[in-house]
């Protein structure tokens, strides 16, 4: 019987999940709740394409690499990092069980790791230099009952729809926790200039919040967000430094959404929340022992919560407020202008 | 003015929060938020003892760096480890502003963090040979606002109120969470065999727990839980094995409490816990991004909580709960003479 987990699919060692696995099947006779996908590039992860190249050195030898790991592996899991990346590509077959509500012929971008997909190469990755992250291919992928993945929209870019899949989580279950809190509740993002952030205010608008602060770190983000309309205040200061974080917060919110990808804001994210409200962590820079240890220390009852990158829905209602919310496209596009030229 | 986080006491470097600082003033003569506190025996905690051993070797060389620390700093913060441990003393005054409802003469213990307690030492840690992590001494300490302090109760040794002390966070946030989820909702408790997880067994089966579900490592500690009564099943597995917490566990659970001090448990709360269920991560050990990335590539919607060491009300809750459950208290004891005896 197969598994929404993809326990079916584990060659060694027996019985662990298949991102612990040294090792998948990558067999295209698919289960019946699984679906085959035609690959079409693979998007390695930031990290993992570094120690490759520091590793390997010329573009050939990391090509080599990554098509032995593949081999090897039946995944793009890269031994020394951990980390793997996402795929593209178009539905081959849907298996007559699967949940995951996927068509033949859609295009797709996975939003679960490599590191967990059974993946085989065709075409020994002739067609990729070996000189970027962006790794077109042929071959094959199978995606489990339990895995994510979104449908590419037509009417959008693929890197304009890649970054806002890779943030989908965090405007999800903002909406979610703002609808908890209630109509008219006070909102703060830390990091409101963002890709994250950015989407973040834009759910919580939607969600019904009342006054919505946005903490940017520079006047320049600041104008940025103000320009695009995403809150009713925008306070800068920087997000490491609690009391700076507090006074420039002023009168503490219900709910903090922490989307600054450096160490060190757990504190202030406590010391800018009310007593009974909620703190959400999307940055994978949060500590859980400052968070946990902090809140006690300042004997701050507030509900803090891992953000989940998965809640049901989160592409499409990602997209959809990307969508509807200009101001949202306005800062994506300058942080793409602004990484391309640099 | 002064600062209910004590932000007042910081005088170098300024601005920053009192366990950030270098330096505190530790003046007795107390602001109207304030309680002044006799200092009867300090509590190192155990990291920074052995460092301190570590570095100084003899007994006396580690008394005088103890008390050369205390002096410089204003309080008990090894610069090393960056830990502090707690203090017992006695209530000398209650500012007529304070909000922690202490009376002059309370024996008390402090449940935040002597890192950021302002500390005077005046004789000279004369008693104290050094050589162990109880430090009997003379001396005033001073609480702030947000400080959290527990009266000992006399109806029980002190070592066993500090052990309950230690540990109180989690059965009062596990019965808000438990009663969250509603009257008859499953429960799994991960380590129910330890501290704060028998005690947060009792605070379920007290919240209203239906199915409640002890998962502990070996035969002996399944043995002493149901001796104790505490939990309706009690499984043996390897909290850090995912799949095979699952398959113990069987039907997946509403709520998740993790009270394994080890690495490696998040994706088995994950795989245990139903969608639309909540996980509250009490170790210490916990790993923010496996967990977040864990329930991502598991597409498990489930809620996960940091576990905040505190919640209103907490220490008198954790002790009332002690004393009413008898089971808790056997496998407390047994643990102490376990110590004791090793």
């Amino acid at each position: 019987m197969s598994s929404p987990y993809g326990l079916h699919r584990v060659v060694e060692p027996a019985g662990v999940l298949p991102q612990q696995a040294w090792r998948l099947s990558t067999e295209p006779g698919s289960w019946p709740d699984e679906v085959l996908v035609d690959v079409e590039r693979l998007n390695l992860d930031a990290a993992s394409y570094r120690q490759l190249r520091e590793e390997h050195g010329s573009p050939e030898a990391v090509r080599g690499a990554v098509a032995g790991i593949i081999e090897q592996r039946g995944k793009m899991h890269n031994p020394v990092t951990g980390s793997g990346g996402m795929l593209l590509g178009t539905v081959r077959e849907v298996g007559p069980e699967s949940p995951l509500g996927l068509k033949v012929g859609d295009r797709i971008a996975t939003l679960v790791s490599l590191t967990l997909t059974p993946l085989r190469i065709t075409d020994g990755l002739a067609d990729w230099s070996g000189d970027s992250e962006q790794v077109p291919c042929r071959g094959t992928a199978v995606l489990f009952g339990r895995s994510i993945a979104a449908v590419l929209p037509p009417d959008l870019p693929d890197e304009l729809s890649l970054s806002v899949l890779d943030v989908c989580g965090a405007p999800a279950l903002t909406d979610r926790v703002v609808r908890e809190a209630g109509s008219g509740s006070s909102v703060l993002v830390l990091g409101g200039g963002g890709k994250s952030g950015s989407l973040s205010l834009a759910a919580a608008r939607g969600a019904g919040a009342g006054r919505l602060v946005a903490l940017v770190p520079t006047e320049g983000e600041a104008d940025a967000v103000r320009a695009a309309g995403l809150a009713d205040e925008i306070v800068v200061a920087d997000a490491r430094n609690p009391v700076a974080v507090a006074e420039a917060v002023g009168e503490r919110v219900d709910t903090t959404i922490v989307c600054v990808d450096v160490p060190g804001c757990e504190h202030g994210a406590v010391l800018a929340t009310a007593d009974g409200g909620t703190i959400v962590f999307f940055s994978m820079a949060t500590s859980f022992s400052a968070a946990a240890l902090g809140a006690e220390g300042l004997a701050a009852d507030v509900r803090m919560l891992i953000g989940n990158g998965y809640v049901p829905g989160h592409a499409r209602f990602a997209l959809d407020l990307f969508r509807e919310t200009p101001g949202v496209r306005e800062l994506f596009e300058a942080r793409e202008r602004h990484t391309a030229s640099t």
